[in-house]
């Protein structure tokens, strides 16, 4: 099906690039999966906000004295080197760095506002910025688990099997990190393999993990290879992103500042998301939180923009936080919808693209684990996220990836989709003449008005089983997780593999074949 | 507990009546139940809209056409002549009524856009309108349900314990209808005896079914009776609500019409709800399924302010949508939210409190209910809805209450308040000195910043289940449907009955044995 659409002639407008498919042709899907085509939503509502302008500024005036007074530990020479030549407070033989908020508001100014983020696939491009969102698939869980296997470690065959559904479904824009880490793959190699197949599997744009300079190479190239791009057009390309997580508090570690210089000097995305948990690694006050998490996001977008100004960079929020109880960090909470609301709005006061998450603490998939995606997303979605990480598969606080769930959230994610969509307000839809045409104690069931509509007229649930209680209850009384679990594997057999150029596929076996020969990557980071 | 505090000397400023109790008292609950004292939550937020404001009135107008040229049957004689006399059209022999834009408006105008709805515990009133928000229990289920007993028709026992779980849980604001019908009580005196326990089991506000001008008339009295009001201060003071559910399409029924008569000279509350699911009783456009709602509601409106000119009422929207291939009713659909938010614009247009529900067409308590749930109360609450019902409980589009279900509502409502509550954006809050206590690399649990604050940091959760996998596991892995079936007897072991003047408790049972003496009310409605 998506062969016979790509052998047609191209109505692509945009310039040609060897690896990327030339349209979007958005595959049937079976009637089990009645999805739209590809398309990122577009938040027609203003973000809400949960802090006053002055209050926000209290918030921002609060993190610039962080910077300022305390200042961040930068793990790395040549940054520190950086910093200091731009400016900075820095101490030779110390690893604090303090900036002024002159100089970071200024560093800050040269990031975009917004940017496309390329995909294999043109018609799979992004927006990122505006009121534009994407939804990526659970990232970076070391279990996977459904409930036929239960819960495992991560491995190859459920990280591909991630992949292919993250492609399946459209309401998925990207990938953005390993759904589940495939520890059966020798940690050198494994970001070799695992970029092979996000290239192979999927033409969605995707992630690189930020673990030592030669993993961000090494995928920065493969992506290159994969989307067939000139060395000169690749850096001015965004096409591929990583999450650089601050060691929070006050920390930019060694592999990560690797991984935003790499980044930004090869023109490419990164999402600056410190993990403020409120109560354990950030004050347990979600204001003190925030204000933690600004400090820490600005300095790394700050650096981004020394290293290249102009470097496409997203603020990434993810405060939330723990059970006091336990110390376990918790999500979903109401102290999160928070959090993302503020995250937004300071993301918007330095104009940058904005990414929060979906994301949960149950550990299986029940009422819990809906109630807390849910309330994160309506935080994430009233806050005007731009990317919404984890968005399906999260469960047990990122600790695993689960099948069943990513079904279920992409049932979710649809219907937030749908809820964005603006009402028809015409004429026709207004309906005068249908409501003359039924009059008192009649039904619409019938009516033309009706007939011509109802195909389409509102959004088909995948997992919501809608049958009245006896036939449900004569059918076994399968819950949303029992119908999950069937359909998962329908779409794992619906999946079908994008198209790719023969040569590009060879190119890129032969840089995975020489990378692993010459050993991979070190692990001793 | 409650006794304790009862007798204290009372603080309260508001004029004594004898039936109502003169303090809050909130009472301790156990640990399992960190519950808040009782508050209405503010919504902090301006309400969305989903639609323009040249958008809104194209619905309006559309309305005022339905109103205007199609007309709504109006199935009481007395109530046509009442309209007529006011300068509405009708025609002898018929049931039609048309009645002008402006006698619509001029009417609607004459309704409070906010108004105090008494409980008889003055803790428990109600503010209806403006950002206050009321939740409400399931309501008028025919079936109820738990684990250990299945599903059944409604009975006595569960209607008594749905109402004490009201009365236990401070986020239920009040009991909108009976929870579950009990049909073992013969349908005659079913009103007579539900209505006192309304009065005896809670203190909470509550709701009269208009089934017939007898019951609106002894639950009107019974009120009077339970509130220890003189009929003069009765008329005076809002303090019971019927839900006026029109026919829809374009048909009010005579009980309906005698509830609108009875409860406005009562000064008593009508919510005019009707009930437009798009593609079956309204047209399938979600449009004009609203153009619908709106004419309908307005017509109950306009004509309880001919019964009494300032009868508090509520514009009630319960626009939803069908399942197109079984003719069912969905709930908590994307069609559903965007309904939600119209709903919220069209009575914001006309200056009424607003209701809508927290609903689902889930048949047990797993991932769908919680879904749809939660996007129910996400359109109600950025819908700016005063009034939800149905917020605990209501599982299969309303044909069964189910008490585990009412426990993970009430986890989910409780973190809809809190969601509500304003940042905390303090000096202190920002934490700036205890980022610098702290610096890099450290940790705040046992920062003195924490230790003053983390005990109420943060909502602590009924349901959701925070401990790791592993230790999870070892449980037995319990879903939340599961924890919600051990809380739900925890907090009926928990509840207390609240006091009741002894001399009032005699006068409502005085007054329940004569109307049952007399045969209740008629049964051939």
């Amino acid at each position: 099906m998506t062969d016979e659409i790509d052998m047609a002639p191209s109505e692509d407008t945009q310039p040609a690039r060897r690896g990327r498919r030339r349209r979007g042709g958005e595959k049937a899907t079976p009637d089990l999966f009645p999805q739209k085509p590809f398309k990122q939503p577009r938040n027609i509502f203003p973000p809400l906000e949960a802090v006053s302008a002055d209050e926000l500024e209290a918030i921002h005036n609060a993190s610039m004295r962080v910077l300022e007074e305390i200042g961040i530990d930068f793990l790395h020479e040549e940054a520190r080197a950086m910093l200091k030549a731009a400016g900075a407070d820095v101490k030779p033989g110390e690893d604090r760095v303090r900036m002024d908020r002159a100089m970071v508001e200024e560093l800050v100014g040269k990031a975009p506002a917004e940017f496309t983020l390329h995909a294999r696939n043109p018609a799979h491009d992004l927006q990122i910025g505006g009121n534009a969102i994407s939804f990526a698939s659970v990232a970076s869980a070391p279990n996977a688990v459904d409930r036929d296997g239960g819960r495992r470690p991560g491995n190859q065959q459920d990280y591909r099997n991630f992949l292919k559904l993250s492609q399946f479904f459209n309401i998925i824009h990207g990938v953005m990190g390993y759904p589940v880490e495939p520890v059966d793959i020798h940690a050198s190699v494994r970001h070799l393999d695992c970029i092979a197949d996000f290239l192979r599997l999927t033409d969605k744009v995707y992630h690189i993990y930020s673990l030592g300079r030669e993993r961000n190479l090494d995928g920065l190239e493969l992506t290159r290879i994969g989307y067939g791009l000139s060395h000169e057009d690749f850096i001015n390309t965004p096409c591929v992103a990583t999450v650089i997580n601050t060691s929070s508090p006050l920390r930019l570690d060694t592999p990560m500042l690797q991984g935003l210089i790499e980044m930004a000097k090869a023109g490419q995305v990164s999402i600056v998301t410190p993990f403020t948990l409120a109560g354990a690694m950030a004050p347990v006050t979600i204001a003190g939180a925030l204000t933690l998490q600004n400090a820490e996001a600005l300095a790394g977008i700050a650096f981004a923009q020394i290293v290249r100004p102009g470097a496409p960079v997203v603020y990434g929020g993810f405060t939330s936080n723990v059970d006091m109880r336990s110390g376990a960090p918790a999500f979903g909470t109401p102290e999160y919808m928070k959090a993302a609301l503020v995250g937004g709005q300071l993301a918007r006061r330095y104009h940058l693209p904005y990414r929060s998450s979906g994301v949960c603490a149950a550990n299986t998939v029940d009422y819990q684990a809906a109630l807390e995606t849910t309330l994160s997303e309506w935080g994430a979605i009233n806050g005007g996220a731009n990317i919404i990480k984890h968005a399906a598969g999260w469960l047990e606080g990122g600790l695993s990836a689960g099948f069943e769930k990513f079904i279920t959230d992409i049932d979710l994610l649809q219907k937030i989709a749908e809820y964005l969509t603006p009402l028809d307000v015409s004429e026709e839809a207004l309906a005068v003449d249908a409501i003359r045409e039924v009059g008192p104690a009649g039904h619409f069931f019938g009516t033309e008005h009706t007939q011509a509509r109802y195909k389409d007229a509102f959004y088909a649930p995948i997992v919501s089983d809608w049958r009245n209680y006896e036939t449900w209850a004569e059918a076994g009384s399968p819950t949303a997780y029992d119908r999950a679990n069937m359909l998962y594997k329908k779409a794992l057999e619906a999946y079908e593999q994008p198209p790719l150029d023969p040569a590009i596929d060879e190119e890129i076996s032969a840089f995975v074949d020489r990378r692993k020969a010459e050993g991979g990557a070190p692990t001793d980071f």
